[in-house]
């Protein structure tokens, strides 16, 4: 098969394409090697160089595992890039109710493995969060931004507190990635603000260790948003699906 | 600033890994246009074909997106091979507490938006699974393999229910690429066969349209590999620290 690509960039990232498909589709298994770079250039009719520049793109997205004088070997199949572009294109709706799966577990799990840091973290950032309004600076986006910075130290303490390192991780990125989507897809749009109360509720039900108030309490704080967004939906989308 | 390294290969990687730290440390901001090739290849006093390899390799990792004579974006701070990485560091029982959070909340969303056609899959994925074990194969690999699959394909018919495309998309990635190292780190080990029964309450949880008893049942039936992997690290470890 001769890959065939305008300029020798392009070319590359139809290597990149190629070798990505066929991974996905399970061709190649974790723990396979893939054939050497000779190989592949052969088969695919392209340099070596191309090859080589395809691979290293491939081991940097956590694909491919590239072992001194072993070869290349297949360490995992799904591809992380690709996620993230799901998750881009997903509505605001299905990302907050993402959110609500990692929170309300992470909430549960917090009440029973929580230790005093845990608290205090979570203590600190709602006093930040709160010495941030009392300045009244008003909306300007400057604001804005650090109340949403404490906002998700917040957030990422209870789901610290848990003591799930996969569940951090994962946490961690998504927030990292999806949070500024929703940030500029919400953009300038009146978004109800969610009263300190709630946050106090959430802490108070983690430092009670009762882990079905400490999910309850987290999808309560969740709720506010969520609503805001539905209303906004049937506002802006008449004909939009109702969700039962 | 000087980056050094032995041959063009790693001289690329450490470009790669550079520019990773100034987006993840928030040098650059989601919106933002990075400074141009040769800029950068200034900066970091290396050729503009290094860059270029480096700068590939972050559009192809979701960081970075290039736009025809406009120059090149970020598009995500957080690095989605990063937290694959994280993933496979953390331990199976964090792990199957992050996939509990996933299929509780699917279930519980997929009890109010299933479609008949949902029902239809998830068992068609059971019965499937019940002809294998018929067939009576014995536990050899092979027929593990098949097993695992349907039990895959179950589960992802359970969440795929929920109508939610950044929760299908977050648990098919996860599932593609942490399960693979789960069975791995499993292995030959004897994990208990989870009972058909089990399987069948939670579509029938589903089909009933409650949501609490559906996570109910999701828990229910992810307690029984997560009480395994305790018994598991209790006799491997013995001075491992307790879970509350």
């Amino acid at each position: 098969m001769a890959l065939r690509a305008t300029g020798r960039t392009s070319l590359v990232d139809a290597v990149v394409e190629q070798l990505r498909a066929q991974l996905t589709a399970g061709e190649w298994r974790v723990g396979d090697r893939v054939p050497t770079e000779h190989a592949l250039a052969e088969q695919l009719q392209v340099g070596r160089n191309t090859v080589r520049e395809a691979i290293r793109v491939l081991v940097h997205a956590g694909m491919l595992q590239s072992r001194q004088g072993e070869g290349t070997f297949v360490v995992s199949t799904a591809d992380p890039a690709a996620v993230v572009r799901d998750l881009r294109r997903a509505g605001i709706r299905d990302v907050l109710e993402l959110r609500i799966a990692l929170e309300a577990e992470g909430a549960r799990l917090a009440a029973l493995r929580h230790e005093p840091a845990d608290l205090a973290r979570m203590r600190s950032a709602l006093a930040a969060q709160a010495a941030c309004e009392e300045t009244g600076d008003g909306p300007d986006s400057d604001s804005h931004e650090l109340h949403a910075e404490h906002d998700v130290e917040f957030h990422t303490a209870v789901v610290d507190a848990a003591h799930n390192s996969a569940l951090s991780a994962t946490y961690a990125w998504f927030s990292g990635s999806v949070r500024e989507a929703l940030v500029a897809a919400l953009g300038d749009r009146d978004m109800p603000r969610i009263l300190p109360a709630g946050h106090h509720a959430l802490v108070d039900a983690i430092e009670s260790g009762d882990p079905a108030a400490a999910e309850a309490a987290a999808r309560a704080l969740l709720d506010v948003p969520m609503r805001a967004v539905d209303a906004l939906l049937a506002r802006d989308v008449p004909t939009a699906r109702a969700q039962p």
